[in-house]
């Protein structure tokens, strides 16, 4: 009975694929910048535009729940029974900032489909892969008239802003949040053809740091040589915080890094990494990094210091003489097992204050925390992940660790003992947080397919084995 | 008959205060901001106001010389006959931006009278310290119905840029500038009743500095630890441009700076500067600077670095987490005697591309160079403007050094063998090149008394002693 309720699931996906990609063309419409004060109102639109549309695929319990900051949205079916296992379905339906606005070759809240692509802020990052859920729960509901396991779905309007109040939230309703395995959609492929599944993800601890000398712009020719200038401070601080090999020179920062084991060095370096498709990804002129790790190593498994932004001064076209009244950098370090977001604050703090002179004022605010994770193995859900997978792609998965960060992870490990699969659906060059963010239209698809499948295999797997 | 002259001018000049104060407001309306492209149409507008008020002041072959930038300005009164001296005026009309605009109490081309200040962009550097020479030629020639000594004007709209095109104008027309000394007013003096003569100028070495690495912002979990920063290199270069103490790192910058002299020393030691008042206008929290070298030394005898302005990777609200495809830095450096402005960017351009890894691309635009200058002495005119500034403030001058550049100083000097008094009227609290600059309206008028005085002494002085 659940494999013929699968076929009529996949079966009804297919016969509603447009329908399916005009409904999340609607939902890229609405900004929901989560960083931007100025898009509060479009944040809070998209998550009621979200519970209604689960609403509408036939979710229960459907809410917008509001926190300090931005709104969860919750929905439930659970009438699988009690043998059946409950999967929790996290994704975010926050994006990052559109800017540079005047990089995107069409509007960044317009979605515009260009061959294969559709092409807008924060389609594969996350609305597009939270929407494949949605719809394959849809699928099977419309389909098979039931689900072969219990679902509950927790979104969140923060992930890209470190997700401070869903962190808050996961041990207040742990009863809520039960499940026996979570699945998240957020991260990508190796290519088209070879899907991968996250075992580790990253952690994240940002930081606005901002500089402050003389009260006003002044005269660099009057004063220079008399007065200390904001720019070259923060300059000074920031070739402090990292060596040009990547060694980050906060003490004690490495402390609690676990150190790659032999085994897993090995089951990373089995995975097939194209160095030239990395560099023609990003444009960039040359890899990067640690001398003494691999690229996958490096972008997975050791943190990483980063300075995202900085400004200071005069900034417009041509000459102005100043030193400045300030300068301002925003710095984010990506964590790794078992560093601690909040104890990798404190030891910057306390560093840069080491290294900030008398002769300006420094401060410092944290922006976002998050724990990194490395996934307790839940054999079964991977297990079923891995068949779901094969069938739609025609490739088993590779294991792998993922550079990004998504703070909920760590969270439902701590507070709820839980698991996550992370099966993810992008693409390397999606263009995630850039300009021209896009999502490969066949992996939508494809994913409400794989997400059908998944349900039926883990339900008929967890009967022989639970996690 | 001279000194009778001098009288009538004086009291003419007094008559007309009021007139001579809101023709300068006129003047100041024209936001004529050299550096940016989309006020080339003002600054021209500006020069053309200049022309037609020094038309009306009585100066002959008034005129706006174009060039391939910015227009001069140039105007004579050459009747005082072949014994009496020739002084060439030189000023600038031209101005720095205003932004950043929102730091401003009125708005900068809206000119503002506050107690006995003038507020508006220029005011002090340099429209009415330019516009006190104009005033002072009328009121002799409507006072006295000529001038005691014969007068040139050359007034440039690329001061604020580096003045590229008056250097390559004055080794061509040397017969035009021809004089035995050169007066500027573009330098402040220590305080209301304490006036000063400068004798030297830095000279400026002005450099943009370009990071690219992706050719877009990229995903700073993805690709964290496997592609190179643009903010974070160019600020490690930025660190090795100068060190904390502000000791510049570029190998052989300092070969051609003269080490002052202890006659040099025990002169400035001897001028005083009260550090607690430089706290006070720049409102920073210390001094700063290398420290073998006094205040008043490092901020006119010796060379410095700053970073005027930076930008990039995201830089709105909240946070990003992106590696930027790019950063840029202007840095200027203030040069000193003997000190080569294009052999300093020969060996700066040397040393950043030798510091430039190969994970990023680095180009360098030079944008402005001018010569320092020591100026040779011109006893007789100096000894006259400092006779001219006792009689007015009560003080005699002190003799000091400007940290600031005027290019044009240097390529008299080079070109036609002329020596300088800058005579100036500003005060230190002016805030030229920040928010709300200012001029001490008793100064604009103490100094059109003062230059006066000078054109009186001067003539007399020189028939006893010619330069």
């Amino acid at each position: 009975m659940a494999s013929n309720g699968k076929a009529a699931a996949v079966a009804y996906a297919a016969q509603h694929q447009q329908a399916h990609l005009e409904e999340l063309i609607e939902f890229l419409k609405i900004p929901s910048v989560s960083t931007q004060p100025q898009r509060r109102y479009e944040v809070q639109q998209a998550a009621e535009w979200l519970a209604q549309a689960m609403e509408e695929a036939g979710l229960e319990h459907t809410r917008v729940i509001e926190t300090a900051g931005h709104p969860l949205v919750y929905g439930d079916w659970l009438h699988a029974g009690d043998d059946a296992p409950t999967v929790l379905v996290y994704g975010h339906y926050d994006v990052q900032p559109a800017e540079p606005e005047d990089k995107w070759r069409t509007a960044p809240f317009v979605p515009h489909v260009e061959g294969d692509f559709l092409i807008a802020r924060g389609v594969s990052d996350d609305k597009g892969q939270v929407y494949i859920h949605v719809k394959a729960v849809q699928a099977y509901l419309q389909g098979a008239g039931r689900l072969p396991l219990n679902i509950k779905f927790i979104v969140e309007g923060e992930e890209e802003i470190g997700g401070a109040n869903l962190s808050e939230f996961v041990p207040l309703h742990q009863e809520l949040l039960e499940a026996d395995v979570a699945v998240i959609s957020d991260s990508s492929m190796m290519g088209p053809d070879q899907p991968s599944i996250v075992y580790g993800l990253r952690g994240l601890c940002y930081m606005l740091l901002d500089v402050s000398g003389p009260d006003h712009d002044i005269h660099s020719g009057s004063f220079g040589g008399g007065i200390d200038n904001p720019i070259n401070v923060l300059c000074h601080i920031i070739a402090r915080l990292k060596d040009e090999d990547g060694h980050i020179l906060i003490p004690g920062f490495y402390d609690d890094v676990l150190a790659l084991d032999e085994e897993e060095r090995d089951l990373l370096a089995a995975v097939a990494v194209d160095e030239d498709k990395v560099l023609e990804t990003t444009g960039a002129p040359a890899l990067w990094g640690e001398p003494e790790y691999s690229l996958l190593e490096r972008l997975g498994a050791r943190p990483t210091l980063d300075v995202n932004g900085i400004v200071g001064g005069y900034t417009g076209a041509g000459a102005k003489t100043i030193i400045p009244a300030a300068a301002h950098a925003k710095v984010s370090m990506r964590l790794v097992s078992d560093q601690d977001p909040q104890k990798i604050a404190r030891l910057f703090e306390a560093y840069v204050m080491e290294l900030a002179p008398p002769t300006v004022n420094v401060s410092i605010t944290p922006q976002g925390l998050a724990s990194p994770s490395i996934n307790d193995y839940t054999p079964t859900a991977v297990a079923a992940a891995s068949v779901a997978y094969r069938e739609v792609f025609g490739n088993a998965p590779v294991m792998r660790r993922e550079g990004g960060s998504i703070p909920v992870v760590g969270d439902l490990q701590k507070h709820l003992g839980l698991g996550t699969v992370m099966m993810g659906f992008g693409l390397p060059d999606d263009r995630i947080h850039s300009p021209n963010e896009r999502f490969y239209v066949p992996n939508f698809f494809q994913g409400i397919e794989t997400i059908i499948r998944f349900m039926d295999e883990y339900a008929r797997r967890y009967e022989a084995q639970p996690e």
